[in-house]
């Protein structure tokens, strides 16, 4: 089990502590568990506070016997009951404070409540803006850990072959996947932000299941096996001639790695290579533009513009509910910052991560390509290294 | 796939009409998953208007189709943008709302100020409690798909002979655990209400592991194979003569049974065995006396007498920090009410469904037992039923 170092959290809590500096703002008491674990190196239940000047101090609740040997931080303290919060931090000398950042975009309302008997003179702003941009840009050490996620997604893309055999359901194959996934320590949790956002390893889709969407911002959904986790694999049974998308996500010490590739027993219509050849190109493109400083709208555009170009634009990204993206922010969720998007008027920077991932739904299969990519000064590194055709089998 | 039949909607959102009309409260817009799903029979993306008098409404953002296809209430629509709200409840004749219900328990900040702008004029008032009352008693339809549940984990724990073997690691064990589960069409995923809940399947922890705490309100913790989701099984090896506990959470359909074995190659010392008879004599005595109309605080305290005077008390319910509960409400998400804990004064009914667990945790391993029970007119029916004894395994 890796634990974070002290020199990562201490450079963490700094970016964090310019822009809470740039912004005004006093401190941040931070709860949420990925949040807890980028900052504190720990996710056991607690309070951090973050001044925008000054140390950290951790506050657990439970459990603090755990929280002091996982974290590198150096004040560490049990606080059992929350209500006794402002008084500990008045004793650490974080006495005056007026501006205090919340994490607004996860915090329930009941329990903010809370928070602002406990802060009554205080002005409450959402910081959640502040830690995704943080949270936006790996360092060295993460894309190490980035790189242990993708080799897992190499194992697992590697064994598909022995599992993956004409008439048995898509629900099979995601069983023993999953498995290999565990036995080589994937977690068995993939996280993401937000209220109501649900994943579980991925899809795993054959066919015309490849168009079943579902309330998810992804390209594709999936039937799932239940109305209440409507995603994923079915009970249909993966017939030969037809693609077998998997979008499976690796973790290793919390951090994932997204990969998409099209499995094949038999062959494909010409239409669906044509589509799959259209996605690759696309990839081919963005991996060249998008170096530091252009903007992850304008990726975006372009491969729009590519797939439009291909003739088959209608179906790109979705159908008949495209979404309107092209990849993602990953790191320890799968949704995080940036987006390559239109609106997302940011530029991209060295060292951000993103799952860039061009699919074409069509009513007969999903085909497509994903891969998770860190930007460098002449463009996108690959980090989920593994063959990038479509892979057929006998 | 199952299907809500419409009948069961109706009489779910009747429950909560009623008690809307009780607490004066206007209407209820749900927007949570399972609420979505309870409600609804459908987890597509959108908002569910339920009033308190009159039919509810369904206004679905993605997808559409999918929730049509879903959902056996009257009305639904699409909503593509979430400011046509009031209009369209307007249209529908719900104008004059004063009151308006939101699951306050795990709705985020700044997703609810977009609602107070929507509804400036509105009160609006936390209805979560009213929801967690009405999702408490299960009806006839519900323990139907509550009893395959238990039959999943029956097929399971029926199979834990097969891999179970000195020297595998904790997450050998539970890999090859998740892929049964899976082929037997679990969903993957075991839903907990609330801000930072996280579960994966559950915990298979051995001797030692019995012991390691977690953040988690739950008697064991376990390392799990990462600071990020520090619970469940580790890569420690099994080794004879130890128990090990696994406590794995079935779901099919939505509905979930959550139950505890003990298994052990070779045998256990005194002290452990003697601490399971304990809790099957607690499990004995609280299975007669949970009979309608006792309050679930007194079931609680009853159990915590039992264990006391077994003499391993203070390693009641996770040690050195112990759980205050014996047992939780089990339906569609983990965590649902009742709760069998000091301060939960409200008398149990026929039709509640409660896993209840009470378990010794000793540094050298954890024991206990839990199984998943319906509150009947005589006492607890068993739901999860298997063995009850210590397995062991040569």
């Amino acid at each position: 089990m890796r634990l974070t170092p002290a020199g990562e959290l201490t450079r963490r809590v700094a970016a964090l502590q310019e822009l809470l500096v740039q912004k005004g703002i006093g401190g941040a008491l931070i709860m949420e568990n990925t949040d807890m674990f980028y900052f504190a190196g720990t996710t056991q239940r607690g309070h951090l506070y973050i001044p925008a000047e000054g140390k950290p101090v951790l506050m657990v609740k439970k459990s603090f016997v755990r929280a002091r040997g996982e974290s590198a931080l150096d004040d560490i303290i049990h606080l059992a009951n929350v209500k006794d919060l402002p008084k500990v931090l008045s004793e650490y000398g974080y006495d005056n404070i007026t501006t205090l950042g919340f994490e607004l975009d996860v915090v329930p309302v009941a329990l903010f409540q809370l928070y602002q008997k406990l802060f009554k003179t205080v002005q409450i702003v959402d910081i959640s803006g502040l830690i995704r941009t943080v949270r936006m840009v790996k360092s060295a050490y993460e894309l190490e850990l980035l790189r242990d996620a993708a080799r897992l997604n190499y194992t697992l893309y590697s064994r598909v072959k022995d599992y993956l055999k004409e008439g048995i359901t898509e629900l099979e194959l995601a069983g023993q996947l999953e498995a290999v996934y565990r036995l080589a320590g994937h977690e068995g949790v993939v996280r993401m932000r937000g209220f109501n956002q649900d994943v579980s390893y991925g899809h795993i889709l054959s066919g015309t299941n490849g168009a079943v969407p579902s309330s998810m911002e992804s390209p594709t959904g999936g039937p799932g096996v239940s109305i209440t986790f409507p995603q994923g694999a079915g009970y249909k049974k993966i017939a030969r001639n037809e693609p077998v998308m998997i979008d499976y996500v690796a973790v290793r010490d919390g951090y994932l790695a997204d990969m998409t590739r099209i499995f094949c027993i038999g062959g494909l219509p010409d239409k669906l290579v044509q589509a799959y050849e259209a996605a690759c190109r696309i990839q081919e493109a963005v991996q060249q533009m998008a170096v530091p400083g252009v903007m992850c709208e304008d990726v975006y555009r372009q491969a729009s513009n590519i797939a439009a170009a291909s003739g088959y634009g209608e179906y790109f990204m979705g159908y008949p509910e495209p979404v309107p993206f092209l990849g993602h922010g990953v790191g320890i969720e799968l949704n995080e910052w940036p987006v390559l998007a239109p609106g997302f008027k940011i530029p991209l920077e060295k060292g951000m991560v993103i799952a860039i991932e061009p699919k074409f739904i069509f009513p007969e299969g999903a085909v497509g390509i994903e891969n998770t990519y860190v930007v460098g000064e002449n463009g996108l590194e690959t980090l989920t290294l593994f063959d990038e055709k479509i892979i057929y089998l006998e």
